[in-house]
């Protein structure tokens, strides 16, 4: 199995993108990607792209076909195709371009993922999101998805006495965050009773809790690791992905305040990558909701169960802290255009491994990892990165 | 790079299953996979399934998690992730696990697909159907899939004198072979005037021109050839995987009775395979409309540009012809559950390299080849099988 690395890196700003269409979104990602890996477009083989439900927000269902259209990139032979894998449909992306580097019929991919989401009205994006549940045992009766999450909050207090303030520890975090990324959606600090007094979305889950809908997209270059240095000063490897499946409905699990998902994906990451929890330096988690970041922070190791909500709170996970958590801003601020997630989470640990992150930058991040979830929990992607 | 073989197909049949939801569908293929390749359950690490719309038709957009879950297969660690590539996520699918077993990272994968049709009325088909087009530039405007395949139809008549008989033989063809297929949707044979005589769809396609609306599922089981033999006597290589993109749009493309996708893919398939065309024995492909099998056998070299008409005509692609194509009765006549159907092209070619395919067997078959399409030729998938 050959090495992968990542040579080329694009993301557009996150938000309520209305001048631009989905098509206009992937291209503009994959042109930064193309630009920052010194390559020529023809020299891309194939577009593995992540997309959660483009056949619903704007009636696109075959996306990879019109990405390449858009861009120019056919008449002339090049594969593509779609990964849906609800909001870890970027992070599965990523993992069939890894497997088509490693396997060795690809020399040069691009990942990309894009959403567009802002076209349709807040009703139909609630259904839409559901049917990242379990819809027949989940939606159908009722629960949406913040529901869900609000759900797993409210076990995780009772069972390990994590406070409503914990959870708000996390959201102004990340916002603090999120206000110095350019690229971010939501680029204000916020306090802790802008969070505690903000309208209800599902107890005890405030409107800060939760991630925005977003516009957006990202994309990767990548190619042999071997043949990186070629392109790339600081090639950054891959040297983890991992997908790995839960239960549908968070019902149907042991625990609703662990994902299996995230604890058997992150185990074998770091077994494939030869880390330990204590090497990694920066991680993107999959904070779609306060209580997610909390749940991926012990799922993964970093915490001992019950005790996640300690990290926001004691500052281990702020820019500044041991191990910084979503510097981008995360789900939460930088925002969530479903299908980018996972591919967008890569690209700020890039920029960190490579120092380019500016004024978020952390001090000598050498590995970072990415956690990437589809829905509650079903789907859960992992990858880690270093530089070498 | 490692060769891989299929040691287990599944297919339920092709239909309105109106007993069954798309997990029991998916389910039911994968099991009668798995005891095919008689292997436990458990050895299986990763679910590679194409599902086109599931989103729409049924409210579920999370597959591969939702089918694993109900499989039993969770918890414990297992891979997951869902191709969505149009009509060509079957194919799709397959090209991930393809790289899957080919890279080293996995050594026992399930590639599967699935699609549930009937739970929605039918102008919300038409108009699902109509996302795998470019919905901006073709669907919005009015074109439905039917008419825009009735457009290449009433082209290739109008460039090479193609007949209304060629395109019916094709539909008379796959009903003959169809008859013969426990698992198809229409086991009667049709006549030329059965064809000609029957419900204008678009102009020139009447109702028997066009593949039905359907539910079905179909998988398969792949590991590395070099341990294929411990588990089937007659193991299946895959010699070549291939996916390649056209524009989007139909007008976009310099002739609108070529699909480039299909060329560019059958030639590297062929390439990658080691074989010429006339090594080919048998074919399974996209026949979604009658003009796309003639279109095909064009595009990928069995018959010279404008002469695919005559290939049905002469008998040249019937059972007892010198290259028979879509003896599974093909999308026409099997059906074509939009996900499911590059599996279940796979699936017919197994049984017909392994001679097990009863009274539509194929005398002597070593070497087949199967044509996805998404949606009007955006994106094709050729695989090449042969028995070594």
């Amino acid at each position: 199995m050959r090495d992968v690395a990542i040579i080329g890196i694009g993301v557009t700003e996150f938000g309520e993108l209305w001048n631009e269409s989905l098509r206009d979104i992937g291209l503009r990602a994959g042109l930064l990607a193309i630009q920052d890996a010194h390559i020529k477009s023809r020299e891309l083989e194939a577009l593995f792209t992540g997309n959660f439900a483009g056949g619903r927000f704007i009636g696109q269902n075959h996306i990879s076909a019109m990405t390449l259209d858009h861009s120019g990139m056919v008449p002339a032979h090049i594969a593509g195709a779609q990964l849906q894998v609800a909001d870890a449909s970027g992070g599965a992306a990523l993992h069939m371009g890894f497997l088509a580097i490693a396997s060795g019929l690809y020399d040069m991919v691009m990942v990309g993922g894009a959403e567009k989401m802002t076209d349709v009205d807040e009703a139909e994006t609630t259904d839409t999101l559901a049917t990242t549940a379990d819809r027949q045992w989940e939606a159908f009766p009722g629960a949406t998805i913040p529901a869900l999450y609000a759900m797993m909050a409210k076990k995780h207090m009772q069972d390990y006495g994590t406070t409503r303030e914990d959870l708000a520890h996390v959201a102004v975090k990340n916002h603090a965050h999120g206000a110095l990324n350019p690229k971010a959606q939501f680029r204000s600090k916020i306090t802790m009773e802008d969070v505690l007094g903000a309208t209800m979305v599902a107890d005890p889950l405030t409107v800060y809790d939760c991630c925005p809908v977003s516009d957006g997209g990202a994309a990767l270059v990548l190619c042999p690791f071997e043949k990186a240095k070629k392109y790339a000063d600081r090639p950054v490897k891959i040297s983890a992905s991992v997908i790995a499946t839960d239960a549908l409905a968070v019902h149907s699990r042991p625990d609703m305040t662990v994902m299996g998902s995230t604890v058997w994906a992150g185990k074998r990451a770091l077994k494939m990558s030869g880390h330990k929890t204590e090497d990694i330096d920066i991680a993107e988690v999959h904070d779609s909701y306060t209580i997610g970041e909390i749940m991926a922070l012990e799922d993964l190791g970093f915490a001992p169960k019950g005790k996640g909500g300690s990290m926001a709170r004691e500052g281990i996970t702020a820019l500044g802290g041991k191990m910084p958590v979503n510097t981008s801003g995360g789900l939460k601020a930088r925002g969530h255009p479903v299908g980018a997630t996972g591919v967008a989470q890569v690209v700020e640990l890039v920029q960190q491994l490579r120092g380019e992150a500016g004024e978020r930058q952390v001090k000598d991040a050498r590995v970072g990892l990415a956690q990437n979830v589809g829905g509650t929990g079903g789907t859960c992607v992992v990858h880690i990165l270093e530089v070498v």
